[in-house]
C-alpha cells in the first residue's frame, strides 16, 4: 500500500461518524440499496442497517466498491433494528408521511440519531413509525406524492453531514480507538 | 375530472419555477433519469433539458408518471443546451469536480439559473464545464469519489426549493398566464 493510500484511510477513518447511522426498512431494489450505501459512505456514515424483503434477494448495484466502507448489519425486522439503536442512545428520525412530521431540516442531526428510510412500495410501516422518535418529510411541490427513496435518504443524509460539518464533528477522529485500528486493518487488505 | 382534482393541478402550476432548469449530460440509466424527473417535478422544475446517449436508448424507470409533469426538451449537444439556456438568460451551475468548484449552498439558486449533471461514466464534459458559469460540487467524506447521479441532482435541486422557498418564490404564480393555460389544458386531459 501506498503512504498516500495509507493516508486516505485514515483521514477517512477520523471522519467517520459512529452515532451517525442509517435503517432501512425492506428497500427492495438493489440499485436503490446501493445508491443508498455508496451516500452512506460519502457523509461518514459507518454503520447501516437493513431488513431484507423476504423473498431470494440479491445485493448488487453500482455501489462504486463503497459496500467495502460501510458496515451492513442485517436484522429480522425493522422494529429489531430500531430497538438496537435506541438501546445505543440514538434518536430515531424516520422520514415518513404522517400528521406529526416536520421538516427534515428542522430536527438535529448532531445528537447521536439513526435516520430511517421506508421501502419503495410500502414506505415506513405503522409499527416502525410507532417506535420512532419524529418522523420527518422533505417538503414536496409537485404532482408526484414521494420521492425515490435512495433520492430522499440523500437529501437528509446530505442535511445531516452539513449540520455535523458546522458543529465541527468532522474535525478529530470519533471512533472508539480499538474500532479504528481493526478497521484500518482490515480496509488496508488488498 | 373531480375539483379537488383540478384544484391540485392548478396549485402545482402555480409553484412550478419557469426560470429554473435542469440540464443532463448524457445520463445513460434510464432510472437515473427517470428518478431525475421524478425530483424535478418535486421541486417545480419544469423543464428538462436531455443530452440523448447515440446508441439505442429507450426511456423507462419509476419516473412514478413524472415525466407527464415535467417537459423534457431534448438536443443533440450539451453545449447546444447550456446555449439555448443562456439565451433565455439563465446562469449554468455545473455540478462538476474542478479546481474552481464551490460548495453547492454557496451559489444563488433563487436567480434564473440551470443546473447542469454529468454522465455516470464521464461526468460533465470539458466543453461543457467551460461553458458553464460556476462548478459546485457537494463536500464529500468518504472513500468513494462521487454520489450517484440522481441522488447528487436531489441534493443540489432541494438545496434550490429551500432557498427559493425562503424568497418566496413559491408564494405566487410565476409561470407566463398563456403557457399556465395551456399546461393546464393538457394536463386535465385523462
Ligand atoms: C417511494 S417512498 C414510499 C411511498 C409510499 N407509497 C408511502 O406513501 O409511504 C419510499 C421512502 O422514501 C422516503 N421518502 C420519499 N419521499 C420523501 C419525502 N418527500 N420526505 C421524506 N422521505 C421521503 C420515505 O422514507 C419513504 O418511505
Ligand atoms: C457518478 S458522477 C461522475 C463521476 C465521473 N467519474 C467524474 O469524475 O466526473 C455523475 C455526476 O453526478 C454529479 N455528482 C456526483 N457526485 C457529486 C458531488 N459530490 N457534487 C456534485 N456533483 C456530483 C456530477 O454532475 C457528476 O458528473
Amino acid at each position: 500500500m501506498t503512504p498516500e493510500r495509507k493516508q486516505k484511510l485514515i483521514s477517512t477513518l477520523e471522519r467517520r461518524q459512529p452515532d451517525l447511522h442509517l435503517i432501512t426498512d425492506q428497500v427492495h431494489k438493489p440499485r436503490n440499496l446501493a445508491a443508498l450505501i455508496r451516500t452512506c459512505d460519502a457523509v461518514g456514515i459507518p454503520y447501516v442497517h437493513t431488513v431484507t424483503p423476504k423473498a431470494g434477494y440479491i445485493f448488487k448495484g453500482t455501489a462504486k466498491g463503497s459496500d467495502r466502507w460501510v458496515k451492513m448489519i442485517s436484522h429480522d425486522s425493522c422494529e429489531q433494528a430500531i430497538q438496537q439503536v435506541k438501546l445505543q442512545g440514538l434518536k430515531v428520525y424516520a422520514a415518513h408521511f404522517s400528521d406529526r412530521a416536520v421538516d427534515y431540516r428542522d430536527v438535529d442531526y448532531t445528537i447521536p440519531c439513526a435516520i430511517l428510510m421506508g421501502s419503495e412500495k410500502e414506505g415506513v410501516s405503522d409499527a416502525a413509525a410507532g417506535l420512532a422518535d419524529q418522523h420527518i418529510l422533505i417538503p414536496m411541490m409537485g404532482m408526484v406524492g414521494s420521492l425515490n427513496v435512495s433520492t430522499a435518504a440523500g437529501i437528509i443524509m446530505v442535511e445531516a453531514q452539513n449540520q455535523r460539518l458546522k458543529a465541527g464533528l468532522y474535525n478529530e477522529s470519533r471512533l472508539d480507538p480499538d474500532e479504528f485500528t481493526d478497521t484500518l486493518f482490515e480496509w488496508s487488505f488488498p
